[in-house]
């Protein structure tokens, strides 16, 4: 299948990654192409250039927002919060019409300090703020609430036992991104946590999520609901 | 030991009748002891009025808010959120002067529709308005995460393997919640989030409580932290 992952981030790179690595077309997107190739620092975390991760991913495409909607069947937004609606917007709205967007983007502000706060919360949500914006695509928010290195490996933890939670208006498009989530990445455990609302349940999470890694000192947790 | 319980709600109910049931001197705490013994009719949930529930517990006491403070060595907050900084301003300041406060209250606003959302949050919490405005008290927000019947009796779920948090300025406060988590309710795991400021984690969390109580169909659930 053809998969467009909109942005080169952390997030981006190992999503894109995993989907290559099983067999999809994958275009990741970025504002400006000759500006993300030319970048030859490490990133804030220490992570080498995208265009060193680019160079060893050599059946990956790189392009626009646009070109990358375009290619896409399916879309996964994994820019940054702050940068979602814009990315989006440069894209056609053909490119856009009645695909599933696969949403792991949160709101995270880190202009008031570590950690960061949220830009949305409470009575909205970006998850809401991408579907009222697009209304032609089918907004699905899930695996914002785990590090990227689980998101595509669940199994890292426990045997994967433990959960990812879905969210969406599309009843449909949330039972085709659950078959995602179990065939691309193995996850077992999907829960649903109902209309594209439940974003704000999932994003709000993130302020508990960043205070149990300061305590764990790792990334590499997730919670397994008990009942 | 004479534990002070502010709030004669669900939560309160629970905890000052599991604290007299393992052998505490227990006083609970209301705005109005007349208006609230006055009360004929079931609650919202459908418990019956806090009259018939208090014959049934006879070695509790009922007091005012100032009363309670006065009474206890330690102060339980299971008042709503929106009437904790209230019931606390009507206690003497003597009776709150270097007491440990654990607080288990959430900011609940039901006033925008269900399911609620939070009338504090993002950059503040209840727990640090709390802390803040009672600079003499330790205040440990904690149990705020969890349904009251497990509050009190973590094994009901999976042999009590899951995880409660704490949070606040007073390390030493910390520990000796952290020990009456353990010794009156039976808590195995007790994470260490930090300082109040944590509040804001705990708090936020209850968005996806919610969400997950409307998937599940019952509050009896809680997160295993898997690492």
């Amino acid at each position: 299948m053809n998969i467009g992952v909109l942005g080169t981030g952390g997030v981006g790179q190992t999503i894109a990654a995993k989907l290559v690595e099983i067999g999809h077309s994958v275009m990741i997107g970025t504002r400006n192409v000759q500006t993300t190739l030319a970048h030859t620092e490490p990133d804030v975390y220490g992570n080498p250039p995208f265009s060193v991760w680019y160079k060893n991913h050599g059946t990956l495409k790189l392009g626009s927002y646009a070109d990358t909607a375009a290619f896409g069947e399916v879309l996964i937004n994994a820019t940054s919060g702050s940068g979602s609606l814009a990315a989006l917007s440069s894209a056609d709205a053909a490119s856009l019409n009645g695909k599933i967007l696969i949403d792991i983007a949160n709101p995270l502000d880190f202009s008031k300090g570590m950690p960061p706060s949220l830009f949305v919360s409470n009575t909205d949500s970006l998850g809401e703020q991408i579907q009222h914006q697009f209304p032609t695509l089918k907004v699905v928010k899930t695996l914002n609430t785990v590090t990227a290195a689980l998101m595509v490996n669940p199994r890292l933890l426990a045997d994967g036992e433990h959960e990812i939670f879905v969210g969406g208006n599309d009843a449909e498009a949330k039972a085709i991104v659950t078959g995602y989530l179990k065939q691309w990445f193995g996850w077992k455990h999907v829960l649903d946590l109902g209309d594209i609302t439940s974003a704000r349940g999932t994003e709000m999470y993130l302020p508990i999520w960043l205070r149990l890694w300061g305590t764990l000192q790792t990334g590499l947790f997730n919670v397994r609901v008990v009942r």
